[in-house]
């Protein structure tokens, strides 16, 4: 009964939003990295009643100087011995720019201790979706400032096509919006999540997952992950995807000798990107995450006769289904542990 | 592998301190039932670095105001439908009544609906230990007044002093505290964790969990749980233990037919001290958390040789050390899950 956890001892700093109600941001985060038996320290950046998909919240955000004094508290303490860091949604520049300085302290307390590969930091550059930004306007230029320090980036496909400045639009202007990634940042690792691109190779309806750990001379290696889409749109998968990253990671990169010393895990030239400890991570992740949204899915389902009981014809009516079909897709995490811990691989890498 | 979590779907609103590193309140709490299987809001009351009994800490208190914004914001999204309610650290008299507002709305909405016992709150009160009050002396008669409607308390043996005004000295004064609580309160539920009173029964450091359920005249219905201690001291096990009651006591009052439907989860007259459903869920709480600490006090063990390295002499040092056997002692969940879920019940509950 008493499996081991898939990672060793691991300290995570994770900076994100948290909602009280539902899962996204930290509040899927934190849960999704502490069952995988990492030791999560939980920097809150904002506390909102339920994620703003609803349309509708109330709570406040946590200020640029809260989040340094956070950060302070912890260090005096002797509390910042953190092996990774995964940060997410920061609301505005101010409070980005913070989060930032703590990644490149962490960061150069770990070069200076000359112990390289002994912090890693995978930035989830929060900026918008499907063409359209919904953080400020300044936001984008901070985020261009950090991702030549952080090991590991998780764009969607549009902001890929921020940072990268390429128009994404097939398989082939995708392969190069990651080119431009590692060129231009030095970024060493790269995951596009929910790639909903055709190609000929895919079945109608699938979406995809695309990764590449750069060569020593910043040459993308790619391969992406097809799998089937789900019919439904949810909150927080781009979290909790980020988060079992994380420690999929770390669990590849444990299991490769040698590797967990190199410099922001990255694996040697002679690696083929389908051998990447990348690509087995986000084997592992997706098969979670399929098994998760499948499940959500069925119970919104099984609970869909339920929610059309009212008229539907009046405004509050209407928004009254908006709100619950949104509670209905809350990601049905904590009753599918063994999702997460031990997910059946599906899906292969494959090359692009 | 896939194991069903032990309750039915469970909607948790659980109030209490977040801290980002480390494991009190909420960060413990929250864990413990989403491991097991309960879909929790965490509504956190104040966001610190780490916890007080570190010494030093940074961060902030969330405000009576904010704490009834938010339970607005979960109200206005039909976010609300809670079937269980914990409590724990609230920051002020003015913050706990605004908690004790949310329960007592809670309450008579569940009230109104008629459907007795689709409504449970567990609260906490959290107001100080051995003899020391850590919360203004204005939270006190607070408390007092909110006891009435609640459905479990778990005072510690400080507590159950403020709570009965019966000076607790031996056995036989702790079951009078118990009697006066459920007549003066009418409180149906009452644990008393961490009783370290002797008696000619109990072997040598050994310590009690007393728990009772009152029958239909307030009668006290009390049984203990004996256990070895463990020689530490450790935060967050109040937390802990309250937490892993919500669920064991929702899944032990499911196991009984009919008694999920009665106020109060309630076992009629005819049943033993020691049949009781919390007699149950206590032996299930104490055998995770024994085991979590028994798995927490080995790996401080371990990790002791290396933490006398300073020469111990100057103050500096002199608190390295102490904050470092502090991080030592956080409680080692993450990396033991199943403990949580699989408890081996190794202590039973005997008549007082």
């Amino acid at each position: 009964m008493d499996e081991d956890p898939p990672v060793p001892e691991t300290r995570v700093l994770a900076v994100a939003s948290h909602v009280v109600s539902g899962y996204v941001g930290n509040k899927i985060a934190v849960f999704s990295m502490q069952s995988l038996g990492c030791d999560v320290a939980a920097l809150n950046t904002v506390q909102f009643s339920n994620h703003t998909g609803y349309g509708q919240w109330t709570g406040s955000k946590v200020s640029a100087q809260e989040i340094s004094d956070l950060f302070r508290g912890l260090k005096q303490s002797y509390l910042d011995d953190f092996d990774m860091m995964l940060s997410g949604y920061v609301p505005g520049a101010e409070a980005l720019e913070a989060v930032g300085r703590i990644a490149k302290e962490l960061r150069d307390v770990s070069r200076e201790n000359q112990k390289p590969g002994s912090f890693f930091w995978v930035l989830d550059p929060v900026m918008g979706d499907n063409g359209n930004l919904y953080v400020a306007r300044d936001v984008v230029p901070v985020y261009r400032s950090l991702v030549p320090h952080a090991d590991l980036i998780l764009p969607n496909q549009f902001e890929a096509e921020l940072l990268s400045d390429v128009k994404i639009e097939d398989m082939a202007s995708l392969g190069r919006a990651i080119q431009v990634m590692h060129e231009r940042y030095a970024i060493p690792h790269i995951v596009i999540t929910s790639v909903s691109l055709t190609h000929p190779d895919h079945p109608v309806s699938s979406l995809s997952v695309v990764g590449s750990t750069m060569t020593s001379d910043r040459r993308a290696r790619s391969f992406k992950i097809v799998f089937p889409a789900i019919d439904c749109y949810f909150s927080g998968t781009g979290d909790m995807f980020a988060a079992l990253t994380v420690v999929r990671m770390r669990e590849a990169v444990c299991a490769t000798p040698g590797l967990s010393g190199v410099v922001s895990w990255q694996s040697g030239d002679e690696v083929d990107a389908l051998d990447l400890p990348l690509a087995k991570a986000c084997e592992k992740v997706l098969a979670s995450m399929h098994e998760v949204l499948t499940k959500t899915r069925e119970a919104m389902r099984r609970g869909e006769g339920e929610m059309v009981n009212g008229t539907g014809t009046d405004g509050e009516e209407k928004k009254r289904q908006r709100l619950v079909r949104s509670k209905a897709a809350e990601l049905r995490l904590v009753r599918h542990l063994d999702s997460l811990r031990f997910p059946k691989v599906k899906f292969h890498a494959a090359r692009m």
